[in-house]
Parts: structure tokens; sequence; C-alpha cells
């Protein structure tokens, strides 16, 4: 068994060999530029393991994991766009460093990109692929379809919350691995398996991104520390405080929520203790802890030997230890 | 044999039957509104008829129009955000009744279910017909971009604008005549020269619209005549005017075209008379004659019954006299 990294750099040479501009360059430029910008590369180093784990070899898994990392290159372009980001991974964003209608062409190249990428493989498993990556793709534009209802909304339950943040981030995460597990043609039941694997953890993964967002370490967090509270985010932090909430906490907790001070550091504050307060830091805490436990109950029923779970097991700790 | 009209009904019946909203709505429902402005639907016509030609039943052939139609309409509401076109068919564009994030978005959704639209097609039928919807469709994005670099660009050649067109619009009408061919199991020979036969018919269909821009009866074309002189758009009949013009009336003509005049009367009458005098708008003539003659002679060579080598010879007539 090769290890973790071992996978990152088998794919990032794959990445290198395979990423380079062609005509016209202003439609392959950009594509080249996000490719490069870097990341962690995890879908794709999911879905060469995957294929090992099955019985394949990762070399047969290249293209189905290059499909996948430009496809969430693809939505990262899209989604910057409709965010209107400056920064992607502290580098200008595409219509930021190109322009809008420059962003939308590039991206659609890459959507049409990933597909082609499956061509190498025979037509069965060339539409297993396919179908997968349809179905994920679709879901991922409804997920972020929600999220951009969310912001408007202020009605927005639990269940459609968790549905949301599975389609725009999780589906891909199972994907990733079923894609591996194609590859190797692995058992109809090991596919279904290894997505619900991937599934719950990446739940488990983008709740914990809600929770650190709030109460992560700034030194290691990626990302601003309160991002969501000064944006308003509705993230399920938020939604379980105001189902824990008396009424009156609720209306204070839905009043800070409609204000963008120009100093959020007594809001951040506020809310933070609110969170506290409601018992959904707590409960936020349960919900990750359900969704890690979900996903390595699904991998013990795995019919694959003790050591293969054990790497898919410290891929999943890693993940939830935010050290990968 | 149907006639054209006929297909063009079972299509119409076909895609009121599918074009239903899903959840969730702010998605899909810019998705059913483009679907429903109309137009003549002569891709997916092409590709019941070409099933149909081969031997196939239009019936097997329906998703696959759909796809086509799905893929043209997603090329449209982009296409539309990037040239910022307030209207589509006299109606509002998508961007202009929404706004462009729903545009963007929507038209990805819509790239996604063209492919998934083929999902009903055996292993390897389904794997022809994606892989040549995604040449077609990289094609399509990558004549998008030339002609937006051309917009910036004083050096542009007759191969290179020809190669524009070609991707912009003639590989698809090609690619819709060959879907149908391959859902009819139509020997390689025969779909490689029925692809040709459309794509030569896109050619001599797209250079006519340059054509009847200019010189059109504003009664019978579409669009407004003289658009593409107001916008100063490069065109075969420019490019060609260039070729054959004096030095001295080269300049003019490009002067003319570095305008912007708040009433564009004289320098439309102007362009169009050096159109004339250069010789330019014989040039294209003979052209648009060539291609059609291409199209037709690709026709002859067709192993089918000389009944349906008509109803194309018929279709292509009715494309390039503007009643289909």
């Amino acid at each position: 068994m090769h290890t973790i990294s071992d996978y990152q750099g088998y794919f990032l040479e794959y990445l290198s060999q395979k990423n380079t501009t062609k005509e016209p360059k202003n439609l392959y430029e950009p594509i080249s530029y996000i490719l490069s910008l870097g990341g962690k590369r995890l879908r794709p180093t999911l879905v060469l393991m995957a294929a090992e784990i099955f019985g394949g070899s990762y070399k047969e898994a290249l293209d189905a994991a290059l499909a996948v990392e430009v496809f969430h290159n693809f939505s990262l372009i899209h989604d910057d766009i409709m965010d209107d980001a400056p920064l992607r991974r502290g580098k200008e964003t595409v219509h930021e460093k190109w322009d809008v209608n420059t962003g939308i062409l590039s991206g659609d190249a890459m959507l049409i990109n990933a597909y082609q990428l499956f061509e190498n493989y025979d037509g069965e498993t060339f539409k297993e692929l396919a179908k997968l990556f349809t179905k994920t793709a679709i879901e991922v534009c409804e997920g972020q379809q929600y999220d951009i209802d969310f912001e408007t909304r202020d009605d927005v339950t639990i269940p459609e919350y968790i549905k949301m943040i599975e389609y725009k981030t999780a589906v891909l995460v199972g994907a990733a691995l079923k894609m591996g597990a194609i590859v190797a043609d692995a058992s109809e039941n090991c596919t279904a398996s290894i997505y619900d694997f991937g599934r719950l953890l990446g739940l488990a993964f983008q709740l914990q991104d809600d929770y650190l967002d709030a109460f992560g370490d700034p030194k290691t967090f990626g990302k601003q520390v309160g991002g969501d509270i000064i944006e308003n985010k509705k993230t399920f932090l938020y939604l379980k405080a105001l189902e824990f909430a008396s009424d009156d906490e609720k209306k204070q907790l839905q009043g800070l929520f409609s204000l963008n001070p120009e100093d959020p550091t007594e809001k951040i504050s506020t809310v933070k203790q609110f969170f506290e307060t409601t018992g959904a830091k707590k409960a936020t805490r349960s919900e990750i802890e359900l969704y890690t436990q979900k996903a390595f109950l699904t991998l013990d029923k795995l019919d694959i030997s003790e050591e293969k779970k054990s790497l898919l097991r410290l891929f999943g700790e890693n993940l939830m230890n935010r050290s990968v």
C-alpha cells in the first residue's frame, strides 16, 4: 500500500503533465491558472486511494481523479463569480485576474473537459463514471442554489441546511471515492458503502468548518475566524442557536444577524456567547461527532482488509483534525 | 417518411412533456423559461430526421434531440450574459429576468442535464453520443472565445474567421445529424458524411447570416439589418472587403469601423457601398454558394435512398431560403 501523501504526489505529477495551455490561450490560460493554485487535492487523492483499496492500480484512476479535480475547480471559478470573491487560496480569482466573461467560459470548458477525461475508460465503466459524475454535478449545482436561496430566507430548517451542505460539499467526496472503486471494478455493495463513507465524512467536515469558523484557533484555521458571523451566514451553529433560544434571545440573535458593523469584534463575541449559552456550540460538536461515527461505522462493515480500513480511517482522522 | 414539420411537432410534444420545473425553483424555472421561448428547433429536428433516414425510429432519438436543444439553450444563456444582451427571441434574457448569477448556475445545470439525457442509451451508444457531444461542446466554447478575441484584434484572417464560425455554429448542426445517425446505428462512413453535410450547411448558413445582416430584406430578416455594421463586427463581408480594398479604401473602412455614431444610417450605407464596390458582396455570395454546393455534394455520395436524400436537400434548401 502507498501512503496518502504518495497518492497526492502521484496526482500532482500527473496534473503537471496534463496541465498545458492550448489555443485559444484566453480560454485555456485561466484553466491552467486555477489548476495550479494548489490546495490539498483531497478529492483526487481519494479517487486514487479508493482504486487501490479495491484492488486496482492508482494509475488507472488518474484520469478519473483529474476529472474530479477539474470539476471542483470549475465550481470554484463559477462560485467565486457568484460570491464576487476577490481571492482564492490567497491569489486573485479568475474573474478578477481576467474578467467575468472569461470566468464563465473557462468554467464551462472545464465542466466539459471533466467529462472528456472519462473517455479513456471502456464503454460500461465510462457510462458508470459519467452517470455518477452527472448526478453529483447536478447536486452540487442544486446545493449552490439552496445556499443562495437561504441567504434571503428566514425559515431555513436544520434538515434543509443538512441537505444543502450534503449537496454542495459532501456528495463530491463520496463520488470521488466511488469513482476509484468503479475504476477498480468493485462490487455494487462496496461502491455504495464507500460512497456513504465519503458523504458522511464530508458532512462531518463541513459541519466542523461551520464550527471552526466561530470557535477555531486563528493560528491554524485557514480562514478569518468569525467570517460567517460577519457575513450573517445561517450556519448550523446559528440555526441550532435559534432552535434552542428563548423568544427574547431569538429576537436578539436575529437582530445581530441583520447588522453589518464596520468593526465586527463585538458582534462576533456576542454571537459566540449566544452559540455557547443556547447550547448550539455543544449540539454542533455532537452532530460532528455523530456524522464522523456514522462514517467510521460504514467503514467497519466494508469487506476489505484491516490494513486498508486503517488507511481510510487515518484519512478520516487527519481530515477531522485538519492536518491533511 | 415523415415531413420536417412532423419532426418539429414530435419534438415540441416531447419537450413540453419533459420541461417541468423541479426544486430548487430558482435553478429550474429559468431553464423551463428559456426552453419555452420558442425558436425554430432546427437542431433537434435534425436529430430526429437523421435517425429515421438511417433506418431508426425518431422515438429512440428524442432524448438525443432534447440534449442538443438543451445544450444550445445553455450556450444562449451564457452567451447572452457575455454579450450583455437584454432580449432573446423578443423576450427578456435569463440574466435580465433574474440575474447574472442565476444565468450562470442555471446554464451550468443545463450543460450537465444535456449529458444526463444520453443515459437512456446503452453503454456503447452512450459513449459514442457523449464523446461526440463533448468534442462539439468544447469546439463551441473555443468558437465563442475566438469570437471574443476577434473583437480586439485587427489581424483576423479569413481562415481564422471560417474556423470561428465553424466551431461556434456549424459543428453543432453536424453533430445533431450525426447523433441521429448514431442512435440508428448507421455505419461510420454514413455518420461521418452526414456530419460533414451538416457542418458545411452550417457554414453556408452562418455566412448567409453575415450577408443578410447587411443586404437582407428588413421585412423577412429576423434581426436589425445593419446590426453587425453598427457593432463593428468583423464578419466575412468586412474581412473580404479589407482583402480587396486599396490601401486608401482600407483606411477608410477601418476608420468607419472605429466609430459608434448615434445615428448609424450613413455609416451603414457607406459601409455597404464599400462591400459592393470592393467586390466583397459578390465574393460572400460565391462563398455561400460554394459551401452549399459542397454540402449537397456530400449528400449525393451518401448511401441512402433518393427519397431520403430529397428530404435532406429540402431541409437544406429551406434553410438557405430562410423559410424553415
